[in-house]
């Protein structure tokens, strides 16, 4: 039985974290530069964006990350620090060093990571200000996790943040997270491999690296690479988790074996699946101007690449959210989304469902059959939540993607942001 | 030397047209029916959208160019007769038999073209009517060409038509012709392979199908398949040329040969080149909300479909069109939706240029280097034309893309628009 509570990163035994506001940003005063420490030796696990652009902190944090080993990570918003040459990698392995020496840890147990504009150099001066201070305070309370999630947000409207609680044989683990994005976001991520995708989690379970990575790689495939709102992927997108066996320790040092069993692993996989799709879909549904959740599920495909290609055209053509946005039932702009997608189809054979109506199949309009349904169309269309289903009937593979609408207010956020 | 001249598509001799209102639209009153009508037979080339779910027109159409002659098109605005299964069909048919009997041709010389909304039954009383009246006045002035340009617009501000005279041996060749489009614009056209891309194109010049082929899929390439406005490729795309050889003929017999001398082709495709751009750059700068026109030329590719996928993911990302529309310099935007593009990149190597400025490369900002440029990016970004050229370094192959940008018209149209 899962268990939400309180606490975001900081719920799980062990781990503190703190924010503050240190001038990287200059249009707010909110929190912008953020440190989350594992007080305990921990493993961890990260997915990186697959941009061919990275910014300085993929970078460095792809290589700390392979080792599998780190305890802490700083973030700053307000400046990605992408496009900045050896002085951006200079700069981040600054940035480590700075928080290694305060929270008095080794340089190589420090992931990095930023969000913000392009192409301009931090200014350290503020950076190294923000990473003493964060440290200065750092601690466990609720409080220290809601700074946290407020600290690396951009054009997000709320903080995004949950935490669980699981029964692993006799003693409780804990997965903590919070996450950000709003626009750019279309995140592909691969193991090391401007607003951005972010998500910090932390669990005080004892997980082997690998099998961290595995569980990870797993729900990170079925989360946050399901979701886009404007199809374009960051040079920036990370997702970070660590592991610091805490729970597991307090209870003695019969349990303090890691994470093995396959029933116990099933529990925790469960566990991290509901944090990150929360975290998911958290983000989208904050998505830039967005007044809308639309779910897209593509299924009889021939693969699941097929069916993903699909579902993805869909939910990145701009007709088919201007027309949710507009709430209405313009279904041509899905079916015709779906026809170019790559995908070799048989108009005869697919089916399209908005909710819970058949709106298209035998290569005709539905209703042109005569049905009649409960709930007018245009009533569905005024939903906060959309479902859009196609059914190929080509084979027995799926997809979904989860994403937002499109509005005037996308626009005005995107075109009166100066750089 | 080429020169433009008056009528459209009925500039070249032997050409006819006409279009009337017969109430398929409901909003306007605009002409929603028109007939171009060659006197003489002609050969016939013809590209179709590649969209998997196609219209009736398209389906119907593809065998009559497949034939290689045809002397009429039929054409309505209104309603796309997509998704509308078998009677949607043989109402296409139907369509080509009426005009076939009024303009006293063969069924099989009827090329039929569609645009509007997807999924509805066409009004075929009103069409019937609209065919009779086409054809009652149906004629050469200029004010015949204009009617016709004028009856395929659906959410375009501006009529979109030219044709060219060109000097083949000693007479003049003249080549017509139209184009629609606004949103749902990313053709990607092949042979006999909503708002919907429409080009109709006439010459009087004696060219044999196969040439004219040729001509044509090498004149789309460089013209329509660069365009895009929302990345969504519609079901009913299509471009039809007539070439009926009337200019030939009437300079007598000893010139009456087909078109196959190397220069005389060399001018032919010129003249055509000259028409087709045009077409496809009055789209795109009639986009739907558009306020300016983008190219993106990007070189330097290992492959022409590299730089061609890097070209349109740039053109297509929305962060991209909303910061040209609200100009501002935004090149991190530009960068990171190369990244993306699923093409291989060396950051390093890639030189940036908006207008005559260099504003990246080594991977990194090249203001940062010191330089000072005559004119302030920002001004730039001011003009009604916006160039962006992308050196890759890693290879010897190049593409352009030519979009518009995004603004809150192009939400407020597609979410205002109700079905």
């Amino acid at each position: 039985m899962l268990k939400e509570i309180e606490g975001g990163v900081v719920a799980p035994k062990g781990f503190k974290a703190n924010a503050v506001y240190c001038g990287i940003r200059t249009q707010t005063s909110a929190p912008d530069l953020g440190i989350i420490f594992s007080e305990y030796p921990a493993t961890v696990a990260a997915l990186f964006t697959t941009n061919e652009i990275t910014a300085a902190p993929v970078k460095f944090s792809r290589t700390i990350a392979r080792k599998g080993r780190a305890r802490a990570v700083v973030v700053n918003s307000g400046n990605a620090n992408a496009c900045t040459g050896k002085q951006g990698y200079r700069d981040t392995q600054t940035m480590a060093q700075l928080v290694a020496k305060y929270l008095s840890i080794n340089t190589d147990e420090v992931i990095v990571a930023s969000t913000g504009v392009i192409g301009r150099p931090l200014p350290m001066d503020k950076i190294h200000y923000g990473i003493e201070n964060s440290v200065h305070c750092i601690g466990s309370e609720p409080s220290h996790g809601t700074n946290i999630s407020r600290a690396i947000m951009t054009t997000d409207t709320v903080p995004k943040s949950i935490a669980v609680k699981a029964r692993i044989k006799d003693y409780d683990i804990t997965i903590g997270g919070i996450s950000k994005g709003s626009g750019m976001i279309s995140p592909k991520l691969a193991p090391p491999g401007e607003a951005t995708m972010l998500c910090f989690l932390t669990t005080d379970a004892l997980v082997p690296h690998e099998v961290l990575k595995k569980c990870l790689c797993q729900s990170v495939e079925q989360s946050f690479n399901r979701i886009t709102v404007d199809g374009h992927t960051s040079t920036n997108d990370m997702v970070v988790m660590f592991a610091n066996g805490a729970a597991a320790s307090i209870v003695g040092a019969r349990h303090a074996v890691p994470l093995q069993d396959k029933n116990d692993l099933e529990v925790f996989q469960q566990a991290l699946d509901h944090v990150t799709t929360h975290l998911a879909k958290a983000i989208v549904k904050d998505g830039e101007g967005a007044t809308k959740f639309v779910e897209i599920a593509v299924s009889g495909a021939r693969s699941a690449t097929d069916a993903d290609q699909i579902a993805r055209a869909i939910a990145n053509s701009p007709l088919v959210k201007t027309a949710i946005h507009g709430e209405d039932p313009n279904w041509g702009r899905i079916i015709s989304a779906a026809g170019y997608a790559g995908v070799p189809l048989d108009e005869e054979r697919i089916k399209l469902y908005i909710g819970d109506q058949l709106i298209f199949e035998n290569g005709l309009p539905a209703m042109l059959e005569g049905a009649r349904h409960a709930v007018p169309l245009q009533e569905v269309m005024k939903g906060k939540e959309i479902y859009i289903r196609l059914e190929l009937g080509l084979g027995s593979c799926k997809a979904t993607i989860w994403t937002c609408d499109l509005s005037q207010d996308y626009i005005s956020i995107n075109a009166e942001y100066h750089t």
